[in-house]
């Protein structure tokens, strides 16, 4: 099986090129996920893909998933290995690119969830990823991301194992009023848990109601005083002496694990 | 207070560029930190500093960590921007490097520590630092690299966040007999605590020795057989239905927590 080889002045490279840029997913609605893995977790997922591009020459290495996107109604190209590169979002192409459309949640989405996790402004795609794969694995059913970098960058994509394409994922802009986020938030039954580096209560001594939307704050400048002025418990997790502070996607994910094993011990 | 520029036929330029690799670290002793808060954590470790390099005629925004280079025995230089970003190890230079020499710890420092961590063959910088920089925030004290991504190349000291300078390393190349390790870790009394993705013991439930070493494998591949054989216990996070795996730095963090937590517990 071999597939149309893309022409550099295809349209289709201009559409993926624009998808590099988060203002280009959002005016587009679709956005690149690259590379085997990630590739084949999309094609599993509900997700419409509307392009695959594979290294040209490597049929025999890429059946499985052109066939797999074939049957979800996307076009499959051949690329030469220069025009991929240039294409890749990664510094270095595996040989696979897709493009997906970006999904449309709503509110009711997140309600039907018991905990989600709330990303205020977390400025690496790398730590946004690695937090929506941890909120996946322990059981945060939604995400809300307010500002900070685009959960569909590539890198965030890659980062978290799938989890975009499993969660639904409400974002907002930075700057916006916190009542546009935090009034849902509050009417569908959430109390808002806030994560502090100091200050908070002591991670083992926190009691967590069942319905929580726990909130990460951005790496260097942590929660806005408007979100810790709003919580109905600020969270600390305890560290040795001299230690001002963990990576934010590590801190995330240890409160996410700890909210997880006392709901499985609540029901044991 | 202004330093001599540093021209680009410089001895010390060949230097710096020599530390951008592994190789060149072993052979010279020596190895680069980059950025204001990294040099700073560098100035106030007691690392001996051989080098600083600052942006020229940014002198009154150096000039702190400049007289602590001073203080420290350091050479201090400007260099014009273009050298400055050839010469930084990131892909955009913050605007100050040091020289430091690279530190040899033995098996003495190792043992003196209650709880070490054990990195088999973790390929990424950024995971490396990020469980050291847990590691040190969880108590555990020492460190085990062997192979994977060097502790000491510059973005593993970035995501450290300072705990390269804080917690005794020691390192095997891979491939090695795993008795080289494992026969003075056993010696020195440590049970050896295995972190597998499936099979193992549930956290929850599993009892943790006081004397401990928690080894985390390769990112795709996971512990290595040999190093599996010779585990004491073998643990496994649970997560949800579908997930396959967290990020290791996660992973590695969470179990940290969790033993570190225990401990507290079984004092109170």
């Amino acid at each position: 099986m071999s597939f149309p080889l893309l022409g550099r002045h295809n349209e289709r490279v201009k559409l993926i090129r624009a998808l590099h840029t988060a203002a280009g997913r959002e005016r587009i609605g679709c956005f690149l996920a690259e590379g085997p893995r990630v590739v084949s977790e999309l094609l599993h997922s509900a997700f419409p893909v509307r392009l695959l591009l594979c290294r040209a020459r490597e049929e025999h290495y890429w059946s499985e998933l052109a066939a797999a996107a074939v049957k979800n109604g996307a076009e499959v190209y051949e690329a030469e290995e220069q025009l991929l590169e240039q294409l890749s979002p990664a510094k270095t192409s595996q040989g696979v690119l897709a493009v997906a459309e970006l999904p449309s949640y709503t509110w009711e989405h997140l309600l039907s969830c018991a905990r989600i996790v709330v990303l205020e402004g977390i400025q690496d795609p790398g730590n946004v990823g690695t937090l929506l794969r941890s909120a996946r694995a322990f059981g945060f059913a939604g995400a809300l991301c307010l500002g900070g970098a685009d959960p569909f960058n590539a890198r965030a994509v890659r980062s978290s194992a799938g989890a975009v394409f499993a969660l639904p994922i409400l974002r907002f802009s930075a700057g916006g009023e916190i009542s546009e986020w935090l009034k849902p938030l509050q009417k569908g039954g959430f109390a808002l848990i806030t994560a502090v580096a100091h200050g908070g209560v002591s991670l083992p001594q926190t009691t967590f109601p069942n319905r929580a939307a726990l909130l990460l704050g951005a790496e260097v400048s942590g929660v806005s005083a408007e979100a810790s002025g709003a919580a109905a418990v600020e969270v600390t997790i305890p560290l040795e002496g001299n230690c001002e502070s963990l990576n934010v996607a590590v801190a995330g994910s240890v409160l996410m694990y700890e909210m997880s094993r006392r709901v499985i011990t609540d029901f044991n």
